[in-house]
Order: C-alpha cells, then structure tokens, then sequence
C-alpha cells in the first residue's frame, strides 16, 4: 500500500533544522489558515490525532498527556490551595483538563491568541478539547504577554502553556514577561513554562533558567519524555514566591485520573541528568 | 545547499513502521555488508558520527554516552564489587569504556557475533571503541546466547548490550537466556540489559520484565532519554540474586568521569510513571 507520510523538519540550536521526525498518515482531518498562522489536523498510525501549527506538532493523541499532566500537575500540587489559575497559550484545551482534576480550583482563565485553536482542537481533539466548555473556564483571545504587564496579585498559578520561542511567542520568554507573571501572582503562588528540549535548544533553556532564577526566589527546572516532541527529553520551568517543589509535602493523587504523574515522578522530574544540571551552571 | 538526509523507519508493536527518525548527513565514512549484517558509519550534522547495523542506529557520538553509562554504572553500582564482568553484544566498545571506569573491575569478557563491529567502531568511532584495546578485556567473538550457556557462577555482573530483537539477537531475549544468566552469575551476582521502548515495544518490555522477574529475585525496569532510539525513552531490566538497586548505598562517583549518570539518576530512573508500571502489571 502506497504510505503517506508527515515530516516535521526540527528546529536546531541555530535555527538550522538537521534532524526529522516523521509520522505516517492516515488522513488529513483539517487545514486552514487564521489570522495568526497555519493549523492542521492529521490523523497517523503510531500517535492517533495531531494539531500542527506552522507544521510544527503541538499535541497528538497518543502522548499529549505526558505534556499536560506534567505541566499542571507539577505546579498545583506545589501550592497548598491553587483556587484561581492562568494559562497562558494551551488553546487546545489540554492543560485546562487537567486543571480541572485539582478540587480547590475555582476559576480558570485561559488566554490564547487565536480562537481557532480552541475551536478545531473542540471539534478534531474533544478528548483535549472539552474541558474548555466547563463553567469554571473563561475564554480570553488575545495577546499573553499584554494581559499579564496589566495584572496585579490576581492568580495563585500561571502555566505558560507556549508554543517554541518564534514569531508571536517569543515575548513569552523574555526577562520583562517573567517579571510581570512575578506582579500577577499572589502571595504564596508560582508559575511554570515550557522550556524546550536540553538536547536541541540548550542555549534557550539556560536563557530562560537564567531569567526566571533572577526573578524568582524559586527557580527549578524539570524534565519528562515526549516522544513527539524534538529529541523527546521535554524541559518545564518552574517559578515560585515561596513555595519549593522538592519541599512541599505531596498529596496522593486520586487513583486512576493521571497516566503519568505520580508523587513520585514529581520528585524524579527534578533529578537532572549530569549535562543538564551542567548546562544550566554554564 | 542541497541536503542529504538519512531516515530510520522505526519498528513499532506488530513490525510496521509508522514513525521515522531523519538526521541530516555530512558524509558517508564507511559501508560494509559482514558475514552477520549490513554496517554503515555517517557522520551528521546534529548527533555527529553514528553507527548502523541493518539500517538502524546503535550509536551515535553525541548521545551514546546515555546508553553506555545508564547500561554500566546502574548495575555496576549495585554490586558492592564487581570484578568480573561480561558483555554479550556491545561490540562498539562504549560500554566497556564504562566498566573501566569501575576501579574493582580486574576482567572483562566481550561476547560479540560480529567482530567486524569491533573493528568499524575503533577506526571510525575511537573514543567509543578505544577501550576495547584495554589489558583488562578479552574480546571472544561467537554467539552470546551459546556462550553464556555454558557458564557456572562465572561473573559478578553481565550486561546485555544488544541490538533489537530481531534476526540474531533474538536468543537473548528469551527465558531459557535468562536462566542461564542466572547460572553464570556468582553468588550475589546481577545483570542488566537494554529491553527497548516503553511507547512502541510495548509488549516485548512487559514480556521481558516477566521473564526477568520469573528468573531472579530482584528484578525491576529503569529508564532513560536517548534521543535517536525509538521514542527517545528507553527502557533497561536489572535482574539481581541478592543486591536491590534501590536498596543499596550508592558511593559519590568520581567527578567529572559521567555525562548523564549520578547517585540522584540512579534512583529517580526506577520511578516509572504511571503508564510504564501499569503496562508492566498488565
């Protein structure tokens, strides 16, 4: 049988792209263009769905949770009652479900830049998608870095749930954002990011450890594998007023919600293989 | 400029394939078809000189430090002195640059099928393949599964560096193997061996992690990032008569001798999130 296959061309240090992952497809599910870039749903053989943007693979099916859990599980058991959260990007709904495991949560306000994320991740993703219909979530589209310079004190956690540092994200990683997301979080509350992967974007992610340690009392970095993502070795951030993630005294999560996450993986997350930790002293 | 790419078609459950992994190339050093197998040397432009058996990646220079250390120093660590020491497979010579960092260690057996592997490695990939000139290892080519059966409390640690359970390698993924392991050990004695990706060798790591624990009273999975193996995480078993890598007392390594492995690594690489310990109990 003839194969169709997707390659996404990875960026490299250097904006080079010198390796490729590839997926084979079954279908192409859905393509448009919105006002701020291309979207793309594919369905392949080994992950089921993905949501591509500018061709590059935001989430897919078969791993997206490992991204999600990590992302929000790490921080909101971090704090002793996260009620009011933030995320920033995460249009596709992934971080907002899993959000909403955590029972002390109240409300939940999601920025994203453009709409149709959040409605094709709705229609192709709704295992993704749903949560973000739920009551507690309220929809803002328009630009992150903007709404967090105009907040004050107002959320116990920000995710920043960004695509790679190009184009409309780069303020996403910037020193000046990292001190406004500092501004927009109560007392007691912390942040985390995505940080690209060790392997290919060490210089990003000594750059944003860098930033974030000098802002924040607690800056720790942790590590999970996605298989999808450049070299599957994924790097998160983690920014705190007070609260230490290696500190805090972990509740047992409710059996049978997370595939991933454990307490005990929360605390192996912040194990850093020997070049990692190298490279972030460099 | 026009580019040159090499892409591994990479097995998932049930033989198909449907990810691939694509590096650009720089060059072609070596090809060669051996009694055994297919062996190709190229150099890359992201993960630098790599080396292929039948088309699929074994090492490569920038991220084979991983492997070589996570396979060596995990069981190495966890007998309190190891002084005989077999490799079956591992013909490249990366791991016995590892076993050589152990001070106690006063043999080394190599078991390879292909001493032509041998050769390839120490002309193109010196500082993989340089250990294998060592006084202290003996390089004995032939079929390991054969070797091993004829041992009686023989090692202290055997390592199992082998390549994919397909064609000749396919012996050393078998029960009887394991028994026969377990007679070639010597009293407090212990092995480990690679036992493939947790996201697209699903099956075989469960089906090896029962044989393993139907042989040995100790027997647990640990994991590590390895960027050009199948899904970037990578899967080992550590079998054991006696010695629980979790329960013994790591000793401090010499600085600056490892990349990847540290006491902390050690432990946080038995923490298996939540997917990889259900599939193991399925």
């Amino acid at each position: 049988m003839a194969e169709i296959w997707f390659t996404e061309k990875q960026l490299s240090e250097g904006g080079r792209s010198n390796v490729s992952l590839g997926l084979r497809v079954k279908s192409i599910l859905h393509r448009e263009t919105s006002q701020f870039q291309e979207l793309l749903v594919i369905d392949t053989y080994e992950y089921g769905r993905a949501l591509l943007l500018d061709g590059v693979i935001q989430v897919t099916q078969a791993d997206e949770f490992v991204y999600h859990e990590m992302i929000s599980h790490v921080p909101l058991f971090t704090h002793p009652r996260p009620e009011r959260v933030l995320i920033v990007g995460g249009g596709d709904g992934g971080t907002v479900r899993e959000v909403l495991k955590h029972p002390a949560v109240r409300q939940i306000d999601l920025c994203e830049l453009d709409e149709r994320v959040c409605a094709v991740s709705r229609e192709y993703l709704p295992e993704i998608g749903a949560g973000l219909a739920d009551s507690r979530v309220n929809l803002r589209y328009g630009d992150g870095v903007a709404y967090v310079a105009g907040l004050t004190e107002a959320y116990d956690v920000i995710i920043v749930d960004a695509p790679d540092p190009e184009g409309p994200a780069v303020g996403l990683f910037a020193g000046e954002f990292y001190r406004n997301v500092l501004r927009a979080l109560k007392s007691g509350g912390l942040f985390a990011a995505q940080s690209e992967s060790p392997w290919h974007n060490r210089a990003m992610l000594r750059q944003i450890y860098r930033s974030v340690a000098g802002v924040f009392p607690v800056a720790r970095v942790y590590l999970a594998h996605i298989p999808t993502y450049q070299s599957g070795m994924w790097s998160f951030i983690l920014g705190s007023k007070e609260h230490d993630p290696l500190a805090v005294r972990l509740p047992a999560p409710p059996s049978g919600l997370m595939r991933y996450y454990t307490p005990e993986v929360h605390r192996a997350a912040f194990v850093l293989p020997q070049f990692v930790a190298d490279l972030l002293r460099e």
